[in-house]
C-alpha cells in the first residue's frame, strides 16, 4: 500500500454536461467526495451550438473536432467560459472551494499543436507536461481544480485538447505525489461485455482479459482508445481505474480496471 | 512608510483590450511590472459583437448594461472565457505566471445580486467580500491573477460586475496584506483639467483639490464616480492610485491620486 496523500481525478463527458438534472446530482455528489479531488469536464453541445448560431460550421474527422479559429475562440468561450464557471459557481454553492482552470491558467497543462499528422487539425494540442506540483500545492490549500479541455503551448496559443487525455495526463503526473484514483463517468455502466446489454457490465478489467477480448474483437471500437489510454496510466503510476456512470463516484456497479 | 510587500493592481478598459497592438504592448510592460501583481479587465467590445451575431440585444440604461440571463451567458462567455484566457495565455508566454480568475474561482469574489434598485439591472453582482489572504497566498506562489469582470453569490449564481469596482474593492481588500499601487488604465493620459485638451493632464489630485474642481463643474461626469471611488479606495487603505494611459505602468505622465 502506498502511503501517499489519495486523490480522485474525475472525468465527465458530454452526457453529464448537457443534462441539468443529471449534472447538478452529478455535482452534489462530486462536491461530498471526501479528501482532494481534480474535475475534469468535457464540452457537451454548447460548442456546437453556439458555432451553429454564429454561424461556424462545425468540422468533423471521424468523429474527431476540427479546430480552425473561429472554432477555437467558440470552444474557449463556451468550455472555458459558460460551463467551466457555471461548474465553478455551483461547486462554491455546495461548500467545495473550485477554482476552474485550462492549462494556460498558472501554466498548469502545456501541450504542443500537433504536427504532421496526415490531417491537419487545427488547434489541438498534445500534452506535454502537468505542473503536479502547483496542483498539490492547491490541493493542500482546499481548493478544487476543475479542467476544462483547453490547454496552451506557452508561446501565447490556446489549444484546444481531449478531455480523457487531459484526466489522464493529470492522473499520471499526480502519482508522483499522490495515491491516483481516476474516474471516468460516462453514458454507460461500465465496460460491457454485449454493447447491446447495458447489464452485461464487466465488473474486473485486467490486461490479460482486455487482450483476450480485443482479440476476439468484443471490445467496441470507441473503447478501445480509452481502455488503452487506462492501462497505459495504470503502468505509469496510476493505482486505479474505474469506468461507469456518473453515480459510479457514490459507489455504484461500475467496470473496474486493473493492471 | 509601510512594511508591508508592495502589489500592483493594474485595471485595463476596452480601449486596451479591443487594440491587438495596444493589448500586446501593455501586457508586454505588465509582465515586466516587478514583484506582486494583479491585473483586472474590463470586457470590451467582444461581448456585444457576440451577442449581435447570437441575435440578443444588447439593452443599455444611463450606459451601464442590463444583464438578463442570455446576456449574462454572452458575458461569461466573453469576459471570463475569450478575453480571461487570451490574456492568460499571453502573459505566460511572457513568462508571468498568470492564471485568470471570475469571483467564483476560489470563492475570491462574492458579490450580491442588486436588490430595491429602481430599475433592475438584472443578472448584476455588488461586490460583498474578497479573500485578499487566498490572493496573497497565490501571489507568494509567483501566481499573478488575473481577474475578469465576473463574479458569483456562493448559492450558485455568476453575476456581472463593473471592473473599476471589482478592482478598487480587490486593492481595498490586499491593503491588509500589501502596501497597494491601483493603476487604472483608461482612454486618456488622466484626469483632464479641460476635457478637450488630451495635454491638460492634472499631474496630482488631492481630494480638497478635487472637491474644489467639483463645485466648478471643472470635472466631467463620467470621471466623477471613478474619482469618488479612488478617494474611497485610499480612506480604505490603498497607497496610491495613477490614473492614466496603458504606458503609466511604465512611468508614462499620468495623474496621480492622493489624500
Amino acid at each position: 500500500m502506498s502511503n501517499k496523500t489519495p486523490i480522485t481525478v474525475v472525468k465527465i463527458g458530454g452526457n453529464v454536461i448537457d443534462d441539468a438534472t443529471v449534472l447538478d446530482s452529478f455535482l452534489k455528489d462530486f462536491a461530498a467526495l471526501e479528501g482532494a479531488k481534480i474535475l475534469v469536464h468535457g464540452g457537451g453541445k454548447l460548442a456546437t451550438r453556439t458555432a451553429e448560431s454564429l454561424g461556424i460550421e462545425a468540422v468533423f474527422h471521424e468523429g474527431r473536432r476540427i479546430t480552425d479559429a473561429p472554432m477555437l475562440e467558440v470552444a474557449v468561450m463556451t468550455y472555458a467560459g459558460w460551463i467551466n464557471k457555471s461548474i465553478t459557481a455551483k461547486l462554491q454553492a455546495l461548500d467545495s472551494n473550485a477554482m476552474g482552470f485550462t492549462g494556460a491558467d498558472g501554466n498548469l497543462i502545456r501541450s504542443e499543436k500537433r504536427q504532421n499528422a496526415a490531417i491537419d487539425f487545427g488547434f489541438v494540442g498534445d500534452v506535454v507536461s502537468v505542473d503536479a506540483k502547483l496542483l498539490e500545492v492547491l490541493t493542500v490549500l482546499g481548493v478544487v481544480p476543475v479542467f476544462c479541455a483547453v490547454t496552451h503551448d506557452r508561446k501565447g496559443q490556446l489549444l484546444n485538447t481531449n478531455a480523457d487525455t487531459i484526466a489522464s495526463t493529470i492522473a499520471v503526473a499526480c502519482s508522483e505525489y499522490f495515491d491516483v484514483k481516476l474516474l471516468y463517468c460516462f453514458e454507460k455502466k461500465g465496460v460491457l461485455l454485449d454493447v447491446n446489454d447495458n447489464d452485461s457490465v464487466i465488473k474486473t478489467l485486467t490486461f490479460g482479459e482486455f487482450s483476450r477480448l480485443r482479440e476476439q474483437g468484443a471490445i467496441h471500437s470507441g473503447m478501445l482508445p480509452k481502455l488503452e489510454n487506462c492501462f497505459n496510466a495504470l503502468n505509469k503510476g496510476v493505482t486505479q481505474i474505474g469506468i461507469g456512470g456518473p453515480a459510479m463516484i457514490t459507489g455504484e456497479a461500475h467496470t473496474l480496471i486493473t493492471p
